[in-house]
């Protein structure tokens, strides 16, 4: 294992956490007001355009895609110290680097395995960050931790497919610079366990595409980030062309899609942990009861050195990970991406959790990042696979050693 | 100890039973809707107040308060399951039946220590369910699990008292119809530790009296609950009757008010693990993956036992805790309340994410009442106490039979 | 639930306490170092002998055993607290008042289901404390937490029974004093899933049994309570009489025993988890660090006030089933009786895992009972079925409830 | 961070683990009947004697010590690997390659702090395997987690020094060849908080060395170890040349001692969890309930997962550790040497607790080494400085960047 880093990966972490300190972090009010001005708004606010604009001016744009030669070129590992810097302000960071999921997952699908025509209509614009777009796996009336039960419907007719069925959860969706979904569908309901479903690019205008409604995250609208949208695709028509990938790969492309999306989601969730230690020590120092800071109190001190411990290994996990989907490939690196899809939000909501208690009431509410991270946190031990179907994937890979 | 209940005692389980399953859960799909279009009311929606005229018919109502002539004359022992009921549906059964906080502890502290003008003014119309209240203790500034932080001001003037500071958290303040808050402020505060505040009865209508904004939990305003207001009183001038009990004995009353508040949290606590519980078991019937329902894996399975297995002991401790208070009172049962306070929101806690994980994503969103009571739940470890203020009550209480 | 005690009850627990205090307690010096001049032999030492014969003084005496005429016809409930008081001292007490494990079941299987001549020759004599017993029920060679794994045979021969197997973990066997064993064993390989064994009485001294050796429990040979055996049964052949209940109702007969039998081993472990947490609190009231007491470290404050907390919702349970036991039967109490047997062996090891750390190395070794009772516990959590099964069990029920 | 390793610690690795399978593995039988034939003696059994010959011969000796000329000269990154592999049978490989506690500590002052002479009589010998040695610190009579709280004794009176004390946990005093006891003794009562201690070279057989007994861990003797011995040091008079280091230095000796001594522990607990795991997943493949193999459970599966992704995180904090410690020395490295510490048992620990129920009765007994495994994890929670004084440290640590 060698986590040394590159010159030009060490010059970028740099690059990235003076942009942390200069830019984003004393933007966080300015963001905070501006939602407050603009309630009904389903967009990040101006702040964030700017942010963007500085970001890209200091070469800090699309770091997240590896591939030529639409990205920055990036290892894992050179990328995993640069995204847990964005995890720090997760509302902020990875936008105006132009690093956010779902966006960033889109265009990895569309930079592996989009033909000319399709990254020239949507890789470029995302590229640009001028477009965001959703992805639509995801269905309401069935448990999706069990890919094959995914039940919208694709069908050939002609020149076209017809895609029929609802998605929930296309984060991004209600914004309305949000132009394509891709979706994921059932296009051959007999074929072998993974060979079933395609994936195609659906234009948000396409007819028969109606958004219903946005889920909250335990009461977060997540409006800044384009919300989590509910839709219907009814008897939606789009060009054959419009397949991404082969005919029944969906189940291949979302593997493609998920490894690097997941250890994306690790890498900031560090950064979040240690964002919520920071608050921690920060806010005991400060306060009193019964005499002394609240951090020379033998139970805070345990959950502060709890924190520091579970955040370095968790950070361990996912750098080594990375380095061995560099080194070895995605399939190779298996284990460890369910591994630290489990420990890496394990390890944040544990963090978030004692900083909360740390915090008080504060904690809880809007005065402090930390109950909204807390959500956040807890939502990715569902998101991209449970914690349970990651945990019995580690096993079987396990057990298989001895089988 | 004997946790059998009187006749009237299983009648009224019985008629509160039926109550919630007659007309309180059918209502909590129109309570919803009702919501959903008076977004930016801060009072509960029509179909409570249909709520409360049924509960009051069926003879369900201030049936929280001990004390006569005012209340039912329950013992805690009995009042302990019928919480437990109205916990399941937290957001409509508790204000239907007039059991809802912080109004039954104000109703409490007005009962035991109001002189008959302030009962008649503001003891009647709370139990009428008229009005609301609230109680202005925790202050933004200073890290109140203290309580000897609290910082603001009250000043004899003549026939007047001056209160001077900022409090927040006062719930239920966002309601129009919260007529008046019980203020903690300092009175003396070179006094004997316990003897430094007084409590005083403020009307919300009065000049300098001025509410600033409403803090959320997690993401949730609570609304329908009257928020959680964060006030600013300035220089504001009440009648010196208006203190309530006498001078300087804020900290005995902020006691008398707790015991009580802090175990009908934790009734209810227990009747929202329950409900988790209940949609637990249901959801992972009805959902299948891999072939089998949820329900069938081990992992889930072990779930469902270990909540059945904590609710069970955090009921038991919960009913022995009332009975200590009905034969040996609050300050005998002392331990026990600590105990049970940090019990009851983490055993609520743990089931309910449990629940949530058991539901994926439809338990961090609306579609389920999940996430909302899991803030509810995690906000009572440091709501009244946070858990390791009481642990350290435990602790000393242990360790004092051994000095 | 009333947990009330009758007079008697109340009367018996008191007796109990002041024997501990005036005979046991003091007597675990004298048992400490007769153990340790007669290190070789598998019974308990002299002192025990002398409790004994004052236990049956005092009328404490078969307490454990509800079954008129043989025993003192206690309810469940009643022999809680004192079972719960053996356990303080469990290498002394239980065996003092002829409550110890496995006579116990031993003696209540031999109650309800023994004929005549096999509860004279038998019973008797463990009533009166002259012989011992031990039950042949784990096998080595399977997973006996399947108990349809139990591959032992039984085979009729004329008038004779054919016993062919091998068990181990039959405690109490290597005590010269044991002169029977209850074997369970398969009978009919082919019939119904729960009546395809029967049980039945071997004496120790018949040919063809033979003692391998003694497993030891994390290194204790628990060598005063007479080890824990492991027996082959070469064709040991005897009379058709010494079969327990009918034919081929093994199963059945090792629910009734089990039942009672867990319930006991939980009571003691309160007791266990009680001697703990006075150990911890003493020690750590007596010890310095850093210039005060470490009973004044917040962090040890939060163990005390823990192990106070589970123990008390432990107790609690326990007691929610005995009187459920005794109200509705054992198999209305199954749910409870699976809860609990998960509880009380997890809260004692809890509490005694603090206390060793609180102790520090004397936790570990011989100067404190700490780690024997840990090993004791650890052990309760895979001895009579272990957790995840009782797990299941509970969850089964309680899914039940929705099918 | 770079854990990549040099040519040379690549090979090394490699030929411990050859030595592992063909030596080691096969030898733990042979070991254990031994240990069965010769149950009175306080020393390693014979097998031991031939695995250091064969070690010695593959050029596997005293790899653990770093400063020239005495050993290996390999980096404590280099060494981690291999001392994993002896950590995985515990009882022999480390002392087959001449790499076990106490000696090893003890070897390392000698080698760092040692005068020629001082090198001659006791290094010498230690290096070659032919005598052990043992480590006098902690005491019976105070809490040695504060090492201000050692007493006994050590007086200049002319050319000698006088010890007057009582210790106990010497390690390895008990086994007949053990020839020298390094003392920590209190030599200046007023002297600066770090500067009141020395340390002195101790012969075994110098009059007025008193070993009394030796305690066990969890009912197990540790005889081939050498035990773990209690000896009073009476008036127990040495050469002033005895003291090792200067004068009133014990305390950066100890310290020096205890860094490297911390994660070689560290190291090996590592090992001890890959072996349980290992053992784990053996297990429950090849055993059946309820008509499959228990490694086909869900709650089994979550097990050897959590098991997986526990140990990965904690071999890497201990690389990260030991590459910090040959980077920025043991100081720079000190916040990571107490997380690694409060990590490795911890991790060890819950890891061979869920092998031992996996095992069901065999774990608890010695038909596994799993709680043997356990105690020896167990008890690092407490050796070397118990985890809350660790925690601690590392919380002090971290505020200390805020202060």
């Amino acid at each position: 294992m060698d986590f040394a880093f590159s010159d030009r990966g060490r010059e970028l972490v740099q690059r990235a956490d003076d942009f942390m300190r200069e830019c984003v972090y004393p933007a966080e009010a300015t963001f905070a007001a501006q939602v407050a001005e603009r309630p009904d708004e389903w967009d990040s606010p101006p702040v964030v355009a700017d942010l963007k604009k500085e970001a890209r001016a200091r070469g800090l744009w699309n770091l997240f895609l590896p591939h030529a030669p639409w990205g920055a070129g990036l290892t894992n590992l050179e990328y995993a110290p640069i995204a847990e810097l964005t995890g720090r302000s997760p509302y902020l960071a990875p936008e105006a680097m132009n690093c956010a999921a779902p966006d960033t997952g889109n265009m990895e699908l569309l930079a592996m395995f989009g033909a000319a025509e399709q990254q020239d209509r949507w890789l470029r614009p995302l590229l640009e960050g001028e477009i965001r777009s959703c992805f639509s796996m995801t269905e309401p009336d069935v448990a999706s931790s069990d890919a094959n039960n995914i039940a919208t419907r694709i069908e050939r007719d002609g020149d076209d497919y017809v895609v029929t069925g609802r998605k929930w959860w296309s984060s991004g969706a209600m914004n309305p610079r949000c132009r394509v979904s891709i979706v994921m569908a059932l296009s051959d309901p007999d074929g072998p366990r993974h060979r079933r479903h395609s994936m195609i690019l659906v234009p948000m205008d396409a007819p028969g595409v109606r958004v219903v409604r946005s889920t909250s995250v335990f009461g977060y609208s997540d409006r800044t980030h384009g919300g989590h949208a509910e839709i219907v695709f009814d008897q939606v028509r789009v060009s054959a062309a419009n397949l991404l990938g082969g005919e029944h790969e969906g189940f291949a492309l979302a593997q493609a899609r998920l490894g690097p999306g997941r250890i994306h989601h690790c890498m900031r969730l560090i950064g979040m942990a240690e964002r919520a230690l920071d608050l921690m020590c920060q806010r005991t120092l400060a306060r009193q009861t019964f005499g002394r800071a609240i951090a020379e109190q033998g139970v805070v001190q345990e959950w502060i050195a709890e924190s520091r411990i579970r955040i370095e290994q968790a950070r361990l996990l996912t750098l080594k990970t990375a380095w061995l989907m560099d080194t070895v490939g995605n399939k190779g690196a298996a284990m460890e991406i369910a591994a630290i899809k489990v420990v890496a939000p394990e390890t944040a909501r544990w963090v978030i959790d004692r900083a909360i208690q740390a915090y008080g009431a504060a904690g809880v509410c809007q005065d402090s990042p930390l109950a909204n991270l807390y959500a956040h946190a807890r939502t990715l031990q569902i998101a991209d696979g449970p914690d349970e179907v990651h945990r019995r994937s580690v096993a079987r890979q396990e057990l298989a050693r001895w089988r």
